[in-house]
C-alpha cells in the first residue's frame, strides 16, 4: 500500500532517482518501504502550486477552512489502523502512544476548526470616522489579521503525528489561510505519507485548491534548505534541535526577503525543588519526576533535564527516593539508533567530567536502542563554571544541581538560558516566601509550573509553548494551543474602504457575528457609520 | 539653559570629552549648544540601572504606569515653549508643526496611559482545571503578556518629538513595563534633552526607579551599536533608513542571545490612480497628491513616492493638473544640509536615466536647504527593468509610472517590495471591478487606503503602521497605535499557580476588572475554580 511518492499539487509524484527507507528501531532493521526524495522540480512545482492556491485560499471563509480541517480529522480516523501500524514500525514507540498521539492530532485539527468557524481570532478592530474633527478629519480605519502566504512545516522526529504532517503547525497554518508544504521527517516518512493521503482526500472532498497542501520526502538537508530559500515561501515552522532550527533561521535571514522561522529548539526544563516539598512529599515527587524523565524514553522537548535544589537533609533523603524510583522505570526503545547513540554519548560526555557524578542508572536493557534512565549530580559552583552542563541531552537523562544555599540557587537560575518551562515544587508556605524566585524564573521561561512536572503540554487557549532564546527563535509565539495561529498572519489596516470591498470580518453589519473592537470597545454589535 | 549632558540613572552626566553641536538648517549655521557624546561607562551604567530597575518596574501596576505616562505628558506641556523653540532651531520645521507634533506626542502618552489603566491589553487567558478528566487530569493554566526587559529606542530624524525621546516607541515600552534607554538623534539633541528633562521630573514625581529611563547623546554610530550589542538590552525600536535599520538588525542577530529589532525603514507608498477617479475628480486629486508629496518637505515615511496609472486621456489631463498643483506648493526647509543634498542627488540620479523624464519641478527657493517638489515620469516597462526606480528618495519627490494597460499595472504592483501603505483612488463602480487589484495590493502593504493620501497616520486602536520587508523588519507589529505595546512583551503561561503568587491580572476574583478569556470565552467575570 505504501508507494513512497511525494504529494505535489494534488498528485502523487516520484520523478527522482534517489530513494531511502525508514528504520524500525525495535527490530533494529530497515522497514521495507521505499521513499522517493523530492527533486528540485517537484519542490518548485509544489511552491508554485501553493502560491497560486494562496490567491483563492486566502479568501476562503472560516466555514470552508473549518470544514476542511474537520474532513482531515475524519480521514485520519478512517486510516487510524494503518497510521498506528506505520507509526509503531517507524518510531519504536508503543501502540498506546501512537493512538494517543493520533487522538491529540485529531483534537488539534478540531480545535482550529472551531476557532476559525467562530471567527473572532482575526482580531478585527474598527475605528469609525469623525469627518468633522478639527484640525483634521478622522478617517474610518479597520484592521484584521490576514495570512502570510505559503508556509513550510518540518516534521518533528519525536512527534510523528502531533508535530508533523497534520500536526499543530500544519493545522494552525491551514486555519490561518496559508497553504502548507510539509518537509516530511525521514524517520517516519511512511506515517507521513498516510497522513498526507488523509489530507489529500479531505482536499478533494471539500474542493480545496490542489496547491494548498504538499508533502515532500527527503532524507538529506537539501529539500528543506531549498524550500526555506524559495521566494514563494513566506514562513517556516520547525520543531527539533538547536542546530537544525538555527541553521534554518540563518537561511531565512539571508534571503532577499527575510521570512520568520518559528523553531522550537528544545530546552532542559529546570525543576526547582524546595526543601519542605521534598521533606513532606519526597516519595510522591520522586515517582513523578522519574516518570517525567522517562516518559517517551525522554524524547520530549519538555523533558526535565535539570533538577535544582539546595543542600540539606531533605535533599539527601530525596536523592535516595529518586534513585529508587528511577531504577524502577522501564527502559524503552528510542526513535532511532542514531538518537540512542547520541543519548549515550551525550550523558557519558557529562559523566566523564570530574565535577559530575552518577546519581542513578537504570539497568541497561538487553534489546538494542533501548534508553535507560540515567541521573547525574553536580555541585552548583561547578555548573556555574561549565555551561556545557546546562546543555540538553536528548533522552531519559537529568542532572541534579546541588546548591549550597538559596543565593547560589538563584544565581544558577539567573545564568540559565531561555527555557520552554521552569517548574517549582514547594509547599504553600514556602512558595509564599519565594516570590522573588518566581520573578527570576519568569524571565527565563515561557511556562511556569507550580507543583507539577513539565511534560504534558495541554492544548488549550491559555497554553504558551515557547520561550526565550534558545528555547525558540521567537518567544512571542506559541506552537501549541489556539495562539499558534498567530504565527502565520499579520495585521492589515483598511482605511476609508467602501463596504463592497471590505473583508466580511470588517463589514459594518458584522455578517460573521464575531467579537470585534469598535472604537476601543469589544462588541459583536454592528457598526453604524 | 541647555547643558548637553546625558541622563544616566536619574542623574545628568558628562564624563566624556567628545562633544558635538546641532545645526539650524534655516539659518544654515550650527546652534550654540554643546552636547556630550555618551561614553562606554555611561552606556554601561545606563544599562545596569535599567536592568536593576526592571526588577521592580515590571511588577508596577497599570495605575502606576498610567500615572507616570500622564506625568510625562504634563511635564511636556509645562516645557512646551522651550521644546518648540529648540525643535524649530534644530529641524528647520515651522512652529505650527512643532506644536502639532508635541500635541501628538502628548496624546500618544495619554493613549498608552489609558490603555494600561484599563488593563485588558495583557490578554489574560484562563483555562480552569478538570481534575477528573480521563485519561489525564487537565491542569489550571493561565496566560498573560509580560514585559521583555530594557529597550533601546533610537530617535528619528524626521520626528523630533512623536518618534523620538518620549515618542511612540518610548511611550509604548514604558507602558508595557520595560525601562527605556533613548539613543538621542544627533540632529535634535537639544529637543531630546528638554524632553528627557520632562521625563526625569515625571519619574521623580511618581517615584519611578531612576533606571527606568535614560537619554544618551551621540553623533557617531558607536553608542547605538554598543547599546544593541549589550546583553542587558532585550529589544530595539528604530525609525529611519533601510541601511540603518538593517545594520541594527544584523547586530542584534549576531548576539549570543538575539533580540528583536522593530525597525520602520521607510517605503515609497505607491498610489494607484484609476481612470474614472482621474476623469471625475482630477483637480481635487492633483491638489491632494501634490500637498501630500510636499507635506513636511516630503520627509515622512508615508510620503507617496510612486504614482501608478494606466495610460489614456484621463491620465494625460491629470498630469497637467498635477504639474500645475505641484508648482504651486511652497518650497520648504529640509531637516539638515545632508538630507537636502541626498534629496537633490537622489532625484537627479533618477532623472539622469534615459528612461526617466521630468514631469514637474517647482522653482528652486533662494534659501539654502529648501527642497523643491519634483515629479518624474517613467514607462512601466522601464521600471520593471530597473529596480532602482522603486527606491525611496527622501524628500518632496514622486515618480509617475505610466502603464500600457491594467495587466502591466498589476505586474508593477506584484513586483513592488513591501510597503507601509498602498493607496487606490477610484470611483465606486471602478473599485467594485478592481477587487483583484485590492487583493494584490494587500500582499504588499500594512495599510491600504481608498480615496485618500498615505500621509497622516491616525493614532488609534485600528491603525497598523508596519508592512512587509523591507518597509519594516517585522510585518506583524505596528509602531503607531495601541498595538505598538505588543512589540515589548511576550506571553507567559502560569500552570497550577496558587492565588497568592499569581499576578493580579490572572487572579480568580479578577481584582483589576479586566476583560479576560476564560475557558475560551471573553468575560470580566471572576473565575470559580
Amino acid at each position: 500500500m505504501m508507494h513512497g511518492k511525494n504529494l505535489v499539487d494534488g498528485q502523487w509524484s516520484a520523478t527522482g532517482k534517489s530513494v531511502f527507507k525508514t528504520f524500525n528501531p525495535g527490530m533494529n532493521d530497515a522497514n521495507e518501504w521505499i521513499f522517493y526524495e523530492a527533486t528540485p522540480e517537484e519542490i518548485g512545482q509544489a511552491v508554485m502550486a501553493a502560491s497560486e492556491a494562496f490567491e483563492t485560499y486566502k479568501h476562503s471563509s472560516g466555514a470552508q477552512r473549518s470544514a476542511f480541517l474537520e474532513a482531515i480529522a475524519e480521514e485520519l480516523e478512517v486510516l487510524r489502523q494503518e497510521i498506528v501500524h506505520a507509526y509503531c514500525l517507524e518510531s519504536g514507540l508503543p501502540e498506546g502512544r501512537a493512538n494517543g498521539e493520533l487522538g491529540r492530532t485529531i483534537n488539534q485539527l478540531l480545535l482550529f476548526a472551531n476557532l476559525v468557524k467562530e471567527g473572532s481570532w482575526v482580531e478585527a478592530s474598527i475605528d469609525t470616522a469623525l469627518p468633522e474633527r478639527s484640525p483634521v478629519p478622522k478617517p474610518d480605519i479597520r484592521k484584521m489579521k490576514v495570512p502570510l502566504g505559503p508556509v513550510v512545516v518540518f516534521g518533528a522526529s519525536n512527534f510523528p503525528l502531533a508535530f508533523s504532517t497534520a500536526g499543530g503547525d500544519t493545522a494552525s497554518a491551514l486555519a490561518a489561510g496559508c497553504p502548507v508544504i510539509v518537509k516530511s521527517h525521514p524517520l517516519h516518512a511512511g506515517t507521513g505519507e498516510l497522513v498526507a493521503t488523509a489530507i489529500k482526500k479531505a482536499m478533494e472532498k471539500e474542493g480545496i485548491p490542489s496547491g494548498v497542501f504538499a508533502n515532500l520526502n527527503s532524507k538529506d538537508h537539501r529539500v528543506g534548505e531549498t524550500l526555506v530559500q524559495h521566494p514563494g515561501i513566506k514562513a517556516v515552522g520547525f520543531t527539533g534541535s538547536f542546530s537544525g532550527g538555527s541553521a534554518l533561521q540563518n537561511l531565512a535571514r539571508e534571503r532577499k526577503e527575510p521570512i520568520p522561522v518559528f523553531a522550537e529548539m528544545g530546552s532542559v526544563n529546570p525543576m526547582i525543588l524546595l526543601p519542605t516539598a521534598l521533606k513532606n512529599k519526597g516519595e510522591f515527587w520522586a515517582d513523578q519526576i522519574a516518570a517525567s524523565i522517562n516518559l517517551g524514553a525522554g524524547q520530549f522537548c519538555t523533558n526535565p533535564g535539570i533538577l535544582i535544589a539546595t543542600e540539606g537533609e531533605a535533599l539527601d533523603n530525596f536523592c535516595e527516593l529518586l534513585k529508587n524510583a528511577s531504577v524502577q522505570q522501564p527502559a524503552q526503545c528510542m526513535l532511532h539508533p542514531d538518537i540512542y547513540k547520541n543519548f549515550k554519548n551525550g550523558f557519558r560526555r557529562l559523566l566523564d567530567k570530574t565535577s559530575v557524578s552518577l546519581a542513578a542508572e537504570q539497568e541497561s536493557a538487553s534489546q538494542p536502542n533501548y534508553g535507560n534512565l540515567t541521573l547525574a549530580s553536580v555541585q552548583a559552583k561547578d555548573l556555574l563554571e561549565d555551561e556545557e552542563l546546562m546543555e540538553e541531552v536528548f533522552g531519559p537523562f537529568s542532572i541534579l544541581v546541588r546548591c549550597k544555599n538559596n543565593t547560589e540557587r538563584d544565581e544558577i537560575i539567573k545564568r540559565l538560558k531561555g527555557q520552554l518551562t521552569i517548574s517549582i515544587l514547594g509547599e504553600a508556605d514556602e512558595l509564599d516566601t519565594e516570590k522573588n524566585l518566581v520573578a527570576i524564573a519568569r524571565e527565563k521561561a515561557g511556562r511556569l509550573v507550580i507543583n507539577g512536572v513539565p511534560t504534558g503540554v495541554e492544548v488549550c487557549t491559555s497554553m504558551h509553548h515557547g520561550g526565550p532564546w534558545p528555547a525558540t527563535t521567537d518567544s512571542r509565539f506559541t506552537s501549541v494551543g489556539t495562539g499558534a495561529i498567530h504565527r502565520w498572519v499579520r495585521p492589515v489596516a483598511f482605511q476609508n474602504f467602501p463596504e463592497s470591498i471590505l473583508p466580511d470580518a470588517l463589514k459594518s453589519n458584522n455578517p460573521l457575528g464575531i467579537l470585534r473592537t469598535v472604537n476601543g470597545t469589544p462588541t459583536k454589535d454592528p457598526v453604524h457609520s
